[in-house]
């Protein structure tokens, strides 16, 4: 039985794998590069999207994103306040929606961005610890924000998020004064789940630590003409 | 191919509804009144849980615990530090984890649980405002657990989670002044997909508020002892 649910599991993650593979390519030709972000559910996401995205268009990087909620429109409308193509993914097949996105999914969008006249998407994810960790759309890297005020065992609790993610946003420090928590811990807790990763002290409330974030994003998309 | 994935799904949930039953007439037999707790993570079930479970028990409340989680035993160990029956359950497979509880998970677990010796079980969930809400597990009475950290628009975004609880807590109060958060739109919020569902402001940190979330606990317990 065990064995069985095993091997169905890794049939869905094979075959998610080449749905990404043929994102992916169509990305290259595109020329367009692609950053999967993702969090627990009100960590900031959609927060550190709007204050950068419009400075990060400002400095010359043609940025989109693909907003995945499982209903509703909240964050595309918000993102889309800033001027930039945003299309909304809805995951709600009836019984709850899916809690994360997969390679098809993102696949059934594309067709609606005009991928040819970006330099970056970012695939803003369904907010989730556990399933996003485990499929991949197609992406360059994969972002995720950990807010300070879920506590300092995240890591611990949800390892592959926290272990397959090129960066991790530590964001609402603005609230470390009004918490019981201990940034040490949590940053050492990363350590033991991910040795060195690139890690960066946010808050999208007082726009403390955005330049590194917004420079990450211009090099993720930068690497996309150096490889045209 | 949707409508297979739809039927699939059916096939999965209606599986998981047998279990279910079977659980809760295990649950029926021992005297058990079973609380379902979820939230996303970080928004402060075990905290609301180590608040109040010496008191209940205290109060002549035969309290144990079910706790849920992808990896590792680190809210069983602050929970067992209380002298209350917890048993870990962690759903781990081996590809990131599943990120909910399912009746067949549970009852996995039951035999380690000396049943006939408690009033009340409280299983703590996976933290994820998607799946959990999905899967019954036999429980009498829903209870989630939603951190004002977490912004206002998370019942529009996870209307099945919050329509399917009996109670909502809103923790995390002490953090409001801190917060460029409306307390009174999450509640019109909440009503919108759940009209009058029974709500608790409540801080695990301060200890403001948790009086009536100890109350619920040993009322649906009560009920148990009504039903023998």
């Amino acid at each position: 039985m065990h064995r069985t649910k095993v091997r169905v599991v890794e049939d869905v993650l094979d075959a998610n794998d080449t749905i990404a593979a043929a994102n992916r390519a169509d990305f290259a030709r595109a020329g367009v590069r692609v950053v999967n972000l993702m969090s627990a559910p009100g960590a900031g996401k959609t927060a550190l999207l709007e204050r950068v995205l419009g400075e990060l268009r400002d400095d010359g990087v043609r940025v989109g994103v693909l907003e995945g909620d499982v209903q509703g429109s909240l964050d595309a409308d918000r993102l889309a306040s800033l001027h930039v193509p945003v299309v909304q993914l809805d995951t709600d097949p009836g019984f709850g929606g899916e809690c994360h996105l997969d390679a098809n999914m993102v696949r059934s969008a594309l067709p609606q961005l005009p991928l040819g006249e970006l330099d970056l998407l970012v695939v803003e994810n369904v907010g989730n610890l556990v399933c996003p960790a485990e499929f991949r759309v197609g992406e360059h890297a994969r972002a995720m924000v950990c807010s300070v005020a879920e506590g300092e065992d995240k890591p611990l609790k949800y390892p592959l998020m926290f272990r397959t993610c090129e960066l991790v946003l530590v964001n609402k420090l603005d609230l470390l004064p009004h918490l019981d928590f201990d940034l040490d811990k949590l940053l050492g807790n990363l350590d033991a789940v991910h040795p060195g990763v690139e890690r960066m002290l946010v808050s999208a409330r007082t726009g403390a630590g955005l330049g590194p974030w917004r420079g990450w994003l211009a090099r993720v998309a930068a690497r996309a003409e150096v490889a045209a």
